[in-house]
């Protein structure tokens, strides 16, 4: 290679390959969580990658649509995006092609998406997504049943214990409009209770009258389900923020009604990051510091229907769940008869033929050789990560 | 709706929403070749959607390039396109990051890709592919191998029988370069073959001189691979179109030892459609006229490392395997202890939880309603396609 040819190993800055055996463990957690989405009747769509911007981008899709990656289509000679987030592409089938089966209506999916730019933090331009999308009800158990099968779903994919944070998005932004707050203050109301400043919102809410008092003493509510539930059912608030909060509490009761050993948390005044959001929105945490694992909530969609659902992100619930054991491979010395081989095949072993006379169980990774009929266990470590 | 409005349902030419229950039918048989290939020893990667066309578009790729979506990565300035083919990243993988590790290399991939247009009969412009690569032998042994490992895969996903037509690709234009034919004989000659006019083909060879004979002869001989190994046998070859019938007659013997039961053809001087295979090229077609589910062979890969590999189209599969029997769905009255529905799932059932007391199981396509704690069938139809 010359020094002026590009480096073949090069990728996009935040695209990458994935290699054994991540790449196997990554595709069977995205199946065991899609089998657990299906024994809770979600039954499976997929939308393409590409469609035209205008369908892709409307509704929930406008929430990404500065992160679109836009292509011509030659056919048609109109714009097409590469979908940032398939819940909008889950929507326009339950509107349209699915648009008369009965509600509630439960699909699920799984696929690629694709942004424009990755942040330093998560700097990947790729992202499976996973998730479930309940239609058609406004029903509290509803919002419970797919944070509830989110949680299962993990748990059958190898994360043993989740925690979940529910937060309400419109609580704050009703509570300021309820007390008239005027749109300066407002604004620095939301930005001290963005940045959890309770010090800078107890003075300003002092500032915008007594029906803001609310937000501070919500604020500082924050926490496990129980104390917050309590701080909000002693909390004055108006008809509307009330709404809000007894549609929290039923949700967590719902949740509690099936699976009470569930860690919950409830942030009611926290607002960033479900841009989209009305009612309640979750957010699954793993255990320890492997981060957020799931969102969703309560949004309209297409055709101002009622939905719930949550988004799953498989490359997050990789580094979360337990490692898997990795698959016992049999090396196969040359001339082995096929009926061997495939009975080892049938007792989960992977068969390593060898083609020529060269070939090596060490080299070939092999933990096992056929001898005698029977997979014989070889000392050496079956795999480093040094040889990848 | 306004008539200005565009039909929210309408997706690009090409482009299309899979429904249940054919979603969950397509992932299912994807895994189930996935696992038939694992079985093997073919281990997973999984390269990027996107990536910089110069590398995309290098080596094999160069096939797929008029057919390739390219676009702008704002962050690198550099032109990047959608993929309409996966081995060649597969070889990419293989010749950088996964250069160090021993040959003969097996690698196995899932994924979509997608193409600028469609022909008149595949309009599809995405694609589910899969498929295998062994990289690094040269040996018969590993043509035979990828073949019967495409053809266990596909048995493994419901397609009872298939078969395999083998041709040579590198035949005709040895024969043709041996024999000196003038080009633009040449060319007739090649058309003539490709249009297999028998009669043309034999008046074009006799203008060719006495070397070019053999090409009528074989082009006749297509057909099952004991008589065309036979006529190949016979004929009078040039050393190096004599290389390419061993090499065939090898990779033919190796495929009886371990399978003797499989139906083979072979077309000696076919060489459509396989722009960048050397020795075997292969398509393994289902039973009926469900067409071609496979297809690949021999290849060079990057570092001229020889390869050898086959596609499958989970689509083409998809509309050749045995249907499978839908999940049963049980309907879940409100209040239901959630044991009783975990044991359901446990069974092999989808439990559908009722969410509000109108939620009724005919309408939500329950084949099942749990009463008196075990699953009793209801008498409808479970499922119609008009429901979709």
């Amino acid at each position: 290679m010359t020094d002026d040819a590009p480096n073949p190993a090069l990728l996009p800055a935040g695209l990458m390959d994935l290699l054994p055996p991540e790449a196997e463990r990554e595709a069977d957690l995205v199946e065991a969580l899609m089998a657990a989405f299906a024994g809770h009747g979600y039954e499976r769509v997929k939308p393409p990658l590409l469609e035209f911007e205008d369908s892709l981008l409307a509704g929930s899709g406008g929430a990404v649509a500065e992160q679109t990656f836009r292509l011509m289509d030659p056919v048609s000679q109109r714009m097409m995006g590469l979908r940032a987030d398939t819940t909008p592409q889950v929507a326009r089938i339950a509107a349209t092609r699915l648009g008369q089966q009965a509600r509630p209506l439960r699909l699920c999916y799984a696929g690629q998406v694709l942004r424009v730019r990755g942040t330093q933090l998560a700097p990947e331009r790729q992202l499976p997504q996973t998730g479930i999308e309940l239609i058609g009800s406004d029903a509290a158990e509803a919002d419970a049943e797919v944070a509830l099968v989110a949680a299962e779903a993990l748990a059958r994919a190898g994360v043993p214990s989740v925690s979940l944070d529910i937060t309400l998005p419109t609580m704050a932004p009703t509570l300021l409009e309820a007390a008239g707050v005027p749109p300066a203050l407002r604004q620095r109301l939301a930005r001290a209770l963005d940045r959890k400043d309770s010090a800078a919102a107890t003075e300003l809410a002092e500032q915008a009258g007594p029906l803001a008092a609310a937000l501070p003493v919500l604020l500082a509510a924050a926490g496990p389900a129980d104390g917050a539930l309590a701080a909000l059912s002693a909390a004055d608030l108006p008809p509307a923020a009330r709404a809000i909060a007894d549609n929290a509490a039923a949700v967590i009761a719902a949740i509690r009604a099936r699976e009470p050993g569930l860690r919950i948390t409830l942030d009611p005044v926290e607002f960033r990051g479900f841009r989209y959001h009305v009612g309640v929105a979750f957010t699954l945490y793993g255990p320890g510091a492997t981060g957020e694992l799931a969102r969703g909530g309560r949004y309209v969609s297409a055709n101002d229907e009622p939905a719930t659902g949550m988004s799953l992100y498989p490359d997050a619930v990789l580094r979360a769940a337990r490692p898997a054991a990795p698959r016992p491979r049999v090396f196969l010395p040359l001339g082995t008869p096929p009926a061997d081989a495939s009975a080892l095949r049938a007792q989960g072993y992977a068969t390593v033929a060898a083609l020529a006379p060269g070939d090596s169980p060490a080299a070939l990774r092999c933990t096992h050789v056929l001898r005698d009929g029977a997979a014989q266990a070889l000392s050496a470590t079956p795999f480093s990560k040094d040889d990848v």
